[in-house]
């Protein structure tokens, strides 16, 4: 394994931030790993189910020897926190996190960033509904994609060192622009998870327990209604100029199909549901 | 095992119609299946299987000595096939069904149907995304739910019958009226459907392959789309009523969640996030 870094942060010791702790140690990670986070009671869990190997909820603590430090918090969260430890980064420390945005991200942090020390976003594509500690695994990024961002002015040792560490948790990692970044993942993952949502308020505002009626097709199709509010609030509040057009985009397909079906255009709404068969057959 | 029937004639030998000959067999059923359908290549593969025992393309030779006569096809075909069939049936013959929509079917069905001979719509809940006779399987209707929709003059005899037999193929029966059976699966599958179709479409329109961007949510959200056109074409077709109540119901949905996004309206977004939360949750 190929990790440049003795002493690792997490922020926020979650799903994300606690299942990247797991594979490092899985990984045969010899150094430290100090987590912080709001509620002593989960860092205190974290460490009871060996996670982490230290914890703390004091900023300067847990960053002051860190030479990675990993923000794995709801997106909105992570440039207030690097406004926080940033003047008690180590000489030479890197910052990544595990957001679902990057463009606002790249754009706020890296000149927050004090010189010697660099920023270089991440997004893993890897989840669960299920979130918490509790959750966490060290299989989590096996094998999942992880996007990461380098921006106009990313140091290119740092950026090197950020690929290892991702690749060494187990994902493959692919380099994309922050902006082209935000526009594909508004499409492939914002969009959709703001229509589950949707549908499921939709459905249960008809009538009491009408969603038991529902089949597989209904259960696969809204699971990721169960993911965390506050986390798809504030992803939807990152990149909410690309989700716009997209929900935009989406509604006049609604609507073409809907008229598609008011005009009893029966040819052409098999013709549709042809298109979207065809175009989804590429996914597996 | 309890099954009133010793000659079963099952219309378009796929996955639903495969899969109820199979649920037979493998129950203990000692009578005769035969199939009929549109292509002899299909049938000849289904005889070669062991799901069916004897196959015609001739409507009178397949239903002339059947007690009972399961219409495994898209819903659109159920009318005119009953059209052709009800001058061969054999005296107390029973008809069935696995339409998705019941309403219309039961209405245009039952008056056909010659004295003593009887009518009793099913829908059974139970499906994949694979169609065809090879992906037929005897515990497709395992503890999947049944609909079973008798209408004003449904026989009761007959609908005892029909209860036990779909039983029989392992599914748990509920009965419903035809039209509250449409409202409700307007709602919980067939918009789902639509706008799985849409998603896809919507997404696969912006940029070439983006779709390989998608993570597991994305797939298990539009795995529908893979469904067949063609039979979603005409359950559409056959709650065209229900479905754009449920589709401008669904609309608005959207819009408001999209002016919350608009006018910047986080807690009010996450609100609705919880809500979908929340009422996803009795689900699973």
């Amino acid at each position: 394994m190929n990790i440049h870094f003795k002493n690792i942060c997490i922020v926020g010791v979650g799903l994300m931030g606690g299942s990247f702790a797991l594979a490092l140690k899985a990984q045969g990670f010899k150094g430290k790993i100090t987590g912080i986070g709001r509620t002593r009671k989960n860092l205190i869990k974290a460490k009871r189910l060996g996670v982490i190997d230290f914890y703390t909820t004091e900023y300067k603590a847990a960053v002051q020897n860190a030479d990675l430090v990993l923000l794995a918090t709801p997106v909105g969260w992570a440039e207030p926190i690097v406004r926080k430890i940033r003047q008690h980064l180590k000489k030479g420390a890197i910052v990544t996190d595990v957001g679902s945005v990057k463009s606002r991200i790249v754009k706020k942090i890296e000149p927050l960033m004090p010189k010697g020390m660099h920023f270089v976003g991440a997004h893993p594509i890897a989840g669960r509904e299920c979130s918490g500690i509790e959750c966490a695994t060290a299989e989590l990024y096996r094998n999942a994609r992880c996007i990461i961002t380098p921006g106009a002015h990313t140091d290119k040792k740092a950026l090197k060192k950020v690929v290892q560490l991702w690749k060494a948790v187990g994902s493959k990692v692919v380099l994309m622009e922050p902006e082209k970044h935000d526009m594909i993942f508004a499409e492939v993952s914002h969009l959709p998870h703001v229509v589950a949502y949707a549908l499921v308020n939709s459905i249960a505002k008809t009538e009491n327990n009408i969603l038991h009626h529902g089949g597989k097709g209904l259960r696969d199709m809204t699971r990721i209604a169960l993911s965390s509010p506050e986390l798809w609030r504030d992803i939807c509040e990152h990149n909410r100029k690309n989700l716009l057009n997209s929900l935009r985009n989406f509604s006049s397909h609604v609507s073409h199909l809907t008229h598609l079906i008011q005009r009893s255009d029966w040819p052409g709404l098999e013709n549709e549901f042809s298109k979207a068969k065809e175009a989804r057959q590429i996914l597996e």
